[in-house]
Formats: C-alpha cells, sequence, structure tokens
C-alpha cells in the first residue's frame, strides 16, 4: 500500500480519523505500570457494525459478549485492554467482560447493548477487574471531555493523541504500533475516511490471523454489508498472515461504521470502499507478519497458477508456516526443497512435477526440480529484509500471497517467558 | 518399554538380530568423508514385507520405486542413503533410484524386484550416484562375506557391528542412534526375534512420524498381516511424534519378516507379537522426539476422556505441536492456557469447560479455568528432561498419546544452515 493507490489516500488520525469517531488509551496497570492497557473507542451516534471471530473452540470471555452484541449489527462503543486474555477463567471472566461494557455503558451513557468488549494477553489469569474498570472510568471521561469540547467547537489544530494511544494500549509484545487512516474522494463528492488499528505479533496464525483489528468508518453502509466484505478482507489479508502456527482465543477483528459523513457509497465508489477495506486489512496484515515475534526477515509468499483459490492459499500459508523455511530464511539458507515440500503437505492438489520457484526475481527450480543459480545472487536476495518466495504451478488460474517472518533465537526467548 | 515387557524382552543385534537377517553400514562420501552413509540389510530368503509412506505430496524418487516393488508384497534387501533425500531432481533422481535396487542385486544376487531404496538429506539436489554405488558394492561385498562365513560356521561371538554401523549410515541430524531388537519366547516354544533401527530428528510430524524406520523379524507373517499391523503401529508411534510440524518428502517406515525362525505364531502369539511391533515402533517414535533438533526437554502429551480416538489424537498432536507451548516448556513457563489453547485448534470436539490438565502429577486448572498451583512445584517439574502433560476431556472413552519436544535456540541454528 503507498498513498493514492487505488483513489484513496493515506491521511491522520489513526481510529479516530472518521468524523464522529473518539478513541483514548489510558494506563490502568493491568500488567505493567507505565504501559497504556485499556484503549476506548467511541462513535458519537450508534453505528453499523460486523465482527470476525476467532475459530479456536476454546474462546475468550469477551467475544462471547461481543459476540452477542453485535447480534443486532448495531454498537457505539468498543472497549480493549491489554495485559490479560480474560479467557478460561470460569464464570468470573463473564462477570468481568460484562462490568468492562457497564461500566463503558453508564459512563458515555451508551447502551450496553452497543458495547463491544475484546482482551489480549495471558490466558486463564483472572483480570485485575478493579484496575480496569477505574481505567475505563478515565478513558470514558477524557473522551466525553473530548466530546464536549468539539460541540463546543474547540480550536480543532489542538494536538490530540488519543487515538494513538488507543493503538498504543492495544499492544502486547508487538514493536511497531500498527494504525493507519485512509480517505477516499467519492464521485458525488465528500471524501469517506477509513481508520483502523490492530495488535498482533505472537500467536499468529490462519483462521483468523490471531490478532485484533478494529476499522471505523464514517460511510453509510448497512451491517448485512459490513459483514460480508469484513469476512471477505480477513480471508485475504489476517487470515493469510502466520508467525507460529497458534491460533489464539482472543482474535477478532471488528469494524464499526457510524454514516456521519452523510456519504451512502453509490455502486462505484462502493468498489474503491471495499479495495479501500480490503487494503487496510493486507496493510495491517503485513505489519503484523514483519512484527511477527523475534522476527529478523519479513516473507512475502506469492502463489499462482492454482486450480482453486483454495489450494494458492493453502500452499501459501502452509510455507509460510513451516518452521524449516522459516528457519532457512532466517539463515539465509536457499533451501527450496523445503518450500516444495511445504506446499506438498498443504492438503492442495497439484503438480510437483511442473513447479516452478522463484526467491525474489532469480528461478531457483523448474518443473519441480532444481536449476543451477548462483549461490552469491541467493545470498544476497535472502540477505534482505523482505524477502519474496514466488510459487508458480502452472496448474491453473487462482492465486493468492501470504505473509510471515523468520524464526529466530528471539521467538524463542520471548516465547520462554511469556508468562512470568 | 522395559525388558521383558508383556513378554517380550529386550537383546543385542538391533536390526540384524532376527535369523537370517544380516545389515552393514559404509562410509561411500555422499556428503561428508568421515560418516557412515550408505546401510544395507539383507535377507538369506525372500521375505514377506509391508511398508508406510509418507502423505506429502511431493515424494522422493526412491519412494515410487519401492512401493513399486512392494507391490507383491516380498522383498529381500533394503538400501539406505544418507547425506542426499534424492527428491525434486527429475528423470535423474528415478534412474538413481533404480541404479542403488540394481546394483544391490548385482552384487548380492537378489532380483531386483525384491530391493527397496530409502533416502534421507538435502532435497533437490543431484545424488553424488557414483560415490553412492561404489559404496554399495562394498557394502554388498561385506554383507556376502559375513553370509559365506556364517555358512561355514563362522565362530558365532566373533563381533560384528554390521548392524550398528548401518543404524549410523541412515542418521543425518541425529545425536543418538536408534536400534533395538526385542525377542518373544512362544508359546509352541522358540523365539520370535524383532529387529529394528529408525532416524529422524527435523522434518518430523504426524503423517507420517516423518522419519525412516527399519523393522526385521523372524517369524513367518504374511504380507497382508505385516501391512495392518504396521499401518496400526505407525499410527499409534511415529505418527504422533511432531518436532517441528513439517511433514518430509521421505518418510517411510518398512518391515520385513523371513519366515527362518520357523515360526508362525499362534492366534495368542500374534498378540503378544503386535503388541512387541507397536513397543517396537512407540520405543522408536520416543527416540526421535527426545532427539528433535535441538531438543534440551522430551515431552509427553496424555488426552484421555475423548469422544474419538481421532479427536484425542488430534488434540495430543496440536498440543505436541504447538509452538508456544514448546517455547514455554523450553522456558519452563507453566502456561497451561497455551496448552488448552492448542487443543482449542486442533480442529477436535470437546468442551473446553470441563478439562482438567496437569503438569506431572500436578493439576493446573480443572473444569477448563486455572486452579492455584505451586510456582515453585512448576518450576520443579518443569525443569525436569521429561516432563508429562495430561488432558482429561471428561467427555467421552477415548485416549491417545503424543510426543515432542521444546523449541530451543538450538533448533532454529541447526535449521537456519542445513543445506550448506
Amino acid at each position: 500500500m503507498g498513498k493514492a493507490v487505488e483513489g484513496w489516500r493515506q491521511i491522520a488520525g489513526g481510529i479516530a480519523a472518521p468524523q464522529g469517531f473518539y478513541a483514548v488509551g489510558v494506563q490502568a496497570g493491568i500488567k505493567y505500570p507505565d504501559k497504556y492497557d485499556v484503549a476506548l473507542i467511541y462513535s458519537q451516534v450508534q453505528a453499523q457494525a460486523a465482527g470476525v471471530y476467532t475459530k479456536n473452540l476454546v474462546k475468550a470471555h469477551p467475544l462471547y459478549l461481543t459476540q452477542n452484541h453485535l447480534r443486532n449489527g448495531l454498537a457505539q462503543a468498543i472497549v480493549v485492554n491489554s495485559g490479560n486474555a480474560n479467557a478460561c477463567v470460569g464464570d468470573f471472566g463473564d462477570q468481568s467482560a460484562l462490568a468492562m461494557a457497564e461500566v463503558v455503558a453508564m459512563f458515555t451513557a451508551v447502551s450496553q447493548d452497543d458495547v463491544l468488549v475484546a482482551s489480549t494477553g495471558v490466558i486463564g489469569v483472572e483480570m485485575p477487574i478493579e484496575r480496569v474498570l477505574v481505567g475505563i472510568r478515565a478513558a470514558s471521561a477524557e473522551l466525553l471531555s473530548n466530546v464536549v469540547q468539539d460541540l463546543k467547537g474547540r480550536q480543532d489544530d489542538a494536538p490530540n493523541d488519543g487515538a494513538h494511544r488507543a493503538a498504543l494500549a492495544i499492544m502486547t509484545t508487538d514493536t511497531v504500533v500498527k494504525e493507519y487512516a485512509y480517505e477516499l474522494p467519492c464521485s458525488q463528492g465528500g471524501v469517506i475516511k477509513l481508520g483502523a488499528m490492530a495488535k498482533g505479533s505472537g500467536m499468529i496464525h490462519p483462521n483468523m490471523g490471531t490478532m485484533l483489528g478494529f476499522l471505523t468508518t464514517d460511510a453509510s453502509v448497512p451491517s448485512a454489508v459490513l459483514q460480508r466484505l469484513l469476512r471477505e478482507a480477513v480471508e485475504e489479508s489476517f487470515n493469510m498472515v502466520t508467525v507460529d502456527g497458534d491460533t489464539s482465543t482472543n482474535d477478532m477483528v471488528l469494524i464499526l461504521a457510524n454514516g456521519t459523513s452523510g456519504i451512502t457509497p453509490s455502486d462505484e465508489d462502493m468498489i474503491n470502499f471495499e479495495n479501500m477495506v480490503k487494503g487496510m486489512c493486507v496493510q495491517l496484515a503485513k505489519d503484523i507478519a514483519r512484527d511477527g515475534e523475534g522476527a529478523s526477515k519479513f516473507m512475502e509468499v506469492a502463489v499462482s497458477g492454482a486450480k482453486t483459490k483454495e489450494d494458492a492459499r493453502k500452499i501459501a500459508r502452509s510455507i509460510c508456516g513451516s518452521s524449516l523455511v522459516k528457519a532457512a530464511l532466517f539463515g539465509e539458507d536457499a533451501n527450496w526443497g523445503r518450500i516444495l515440500t511445504a506446499a506438498g503437505y498443504a492438503g492442495a492438489d497439484f503438480d510437483p512435477g511442473i513447479v516452478d520457484i522463484f526467491l525474489g526475481d532469480m528461478v531457483v527450480a523448474q518443473g519441480g526440480r532444481g536449476v543451477a543459480f548462483s549461490e552469491e545472487t541467493a545470498k544476497e536476495i535472502l540477505g534482505r529484509k523482505e524477502v519474496q518466495i514466488r510459487l508458480a504451478l502452472n496448474g491453473g488460474e487462482e492465486k493468492a500471497t501470504a505473509w510471515g517472518c523468520d524464526l529466530t533465537h528471539e521467538y524463542v526467548t520471548i516465547n520462554g517467558s511469556y508468562r512470568t
């Protein structure tokens, strides 16, 4: 993604860039004293909403609440905490998620059913719920004071880092904050804005992209359309990222459309809008892969010539997820045999005897067998921070791209002592 | 496995322990000058035989030859090389595998159709076939001279390390040689012997256990029975081991039964014989997990109370294969949430709300939620070289056990520079 791709352009403001959205992040001391750990996103008016959730059988407590509150396709606020996953702690977990929604509702005067809740952090430990609720109260107060200032017509150039703090507050082992905003000029005049933030670096694997992602827009789009659009966007983005093969209990991606721009996209604008949402999700997904725990290199695996889309996806993800491919990438070893091997156990249908494999622009295998290539060039390509692997299956028309990272000593160190 | 479990006991002699079997290992200089890298196993008489192979779509060239030669359920020799997988190199690969079988046939006077071929090592590089064939000739010569000495009635106590060298010759990154022999006293008098050797430490994952395994027995058992028995044994052993989630192109397990003991097991003996074969496979599978690349700890995951056997297996393997569980094991972090999470994405049917989890004998979660436990005891349990994780799903009668190892810095180092 660059600026001004396919009609939209990047702007400032992150998750709160679209009209009528506000966001803040506060330090509630959930796990660390000086880390932002509670984020609150708020729309001035009730918004159309949609969500996509982890496929893990074990689901964190807030997921049930959020799925329940989203049944009517409406929402007005999202509260997120890091530092504790609120997963696998029994009734107390359900009560904690409910209390978070209740306190947001109380202090922002939003219907409790319109509050969505997400959590990320360690599993199986009870939330320090008092600290979380105090944090939510502080976040609500700050947020409302921003709303009131805007209603009074505040000096708009006053810097407000609320959205940025919200993006910081959802990070766990992330090393880079992931927030963006785009705007799309519409054929009918005016612009639609799209804001987003995400977190994710460990437990990253397809189904879903194993992370938290939040999108806001001031376009007027009904919930059912948002749901279809989000599902498709997640399929091509977050579900094509793998860091370690572990699908978490807490993943969700939510989108809120509050219509405050007054623009209902025309058919033509809708195509651009959909592409913008997908582009945003791909941008965040790539950021997540790039920020994979302990990663030193980013890998993009592009598969073409598959018989079906699902085959292309399976193969791209299998290669990205192979520990042996990841370790070879770390070691800058042009071990294309591992790439073909990972394709072979992907559970997809293809003919290994006609596959061509490329590292960057260099062909390393043709017709399923190795060709002579310059080890020097291979070293140069694999020495880059971003490495592209391409497989031409030569058996059909479908393609897919997946993103991942290398497997490093650092990954092992981070995950050897996460809980404690 | 100990000695004298369920009627059988451990004996010396490895793969060549059963009557009428011979084995040698030689240094052919395939990849390293001073490493045993060609193994030859030979039966004096044509044997009943069966095989189980990798499920990877990409199969090494020798697999096709071996599957083809095993179609009639008969074999007399197995030749194996390490240092080169003979995979993904086109026609030359098929020709190389065929040449290996031809040279064994020529120098041991066995029918070419009765020679099975296996390879392990780097993928996508052409075999240094001249060196391999010279090695096979030397191995054949030594082997035949042993046969002739036996026919002449040699002093039986003369030490012969041929079988041990064969076991050495199939190793790649293995740090421990894996060879065993058992004998089973039969109700009708006499003993049946079972010999075995295996290799495997990287690319270890279910379907199949991703390794090479060879078993020999002097019992008289028809090929069809061997095939069923081997399939079942592999299901419970090699397919329950995971080191890194990568299923190789070269895996196979072969068994030869030459009947030289003169014993056709009675129904009762057959039960013991089957258990002995399964016990042998489990022993080798555990050795492989223990010898996982860079592993510092061995993990046994026992799942009970599943609705179906397949559910139990999926969950046990998913936990063993989770990078996050493996890293937590390395870091000695009692992160049971990751264990439950890995169970949750196993694709099995269970109720997370009634699961109990144990580390060693200590309960860490009950009814799907954490319980207070002593961090000190947890540290002590996780500090052991062998750690047992138990999940009681409390939803049925089926159970399964899987084996794996931790994820260490060393794994990354080994696999960062395997090819070069």
